[in-house]
């Protein structure tokens, strides 16, 4: 254990349960390779939907500007504050970005490029070729709610 | 069914398992009482964390803007295309931001009020109350990784 990390111990995680709905096929073969942060610059990388999704996709080209959820799959999901730059300073897990969170959820805001045959390319992702891929959705600052407002309260 | 809906038919999701680390306080009792979307200047809401997770807080803070992840835990799962206006239009649900979708993680970026007794009160969400929190992290746009950056590859 590095200086200052601090580990919970529970049981095996069973709240809930999540679907992988597709992978994620970026240049990165592993960890190391990954960029810390993605750039809207970045490489194109493929979001690849299971069939049984494709038809979910409808009406999503509309919008330069996506949010990616994916799971990390690699992660330890055990500490409570983690030393990321190794020089003994110690930060609380939710104070950071790591992937190492008891929930590995990776949220990525990404540009879309393009959608075809069950293929979502977009650049700004950072996260290992092969990941699995969870959900995907307008970016919060484009989406209007398609239903009409609710009257105040 | 909904005209214009379209459902898919799997067995259950078991790809991987979540951990709740607390819970979401807010003023609505149920969907139908929730906003469409929050607002910066909407109410006040708690996000409750469980106790062994409070040191994780640490250095969260310093940051007026931070990201919540939290479980829709009464969300169909099975729709691919849906009808949110109920007027006969379809879309895909990776095109919108309804809480039914194959995993259906919320994603808020909300104001930081304050940080005390592993409780953070925040501004922006639309839950409804008791609904299970599953991460925090800071603002993307406001947070810079802690390790020294990688040489370019």
């Amino acid at each position: 254990m590095r200086l200052n990390e601090q580990v919970v111990q529970l049981a095996p995680p069973d709240d809930a349960r999540l679907r992988f709905i597709g992978r994620i096929r970026t240049p990165w073969p592993d960890r190391a390779a990954c960029p810390r942060q993605g750039s809207p610059d970045g490489p194109e990388c493929r979001l690849e939907l299971d069939p049984c999704w494709h038809a979910a996709l409808a009406g999503l080209a509309a919008y330069p500007a996506i949010e990616v959820l994916y799971w990390l799959d690699r992660s330890r999901r055990d500490l409570v504050v983690q030393c990321p730059a190794s020089d003994g300073r110690g930060f609380g897990t939710f104070a950071l970005r790591s992937p190492v969170r008891p929930n590995p959820i990776g949220t990525a805001l990404v540009r879309l490029v393009g959608i075809a045959g069950g293929v979502v390319t977009v650049r700004g992702l950072d996260c290992v070729d092969g990941t699995p891929l969870l959900d995907l959705k307008p970016d919060r600052a484009l989406f209007t709610p398609k239903a009409p407002p609710k009257a105040a309260p």
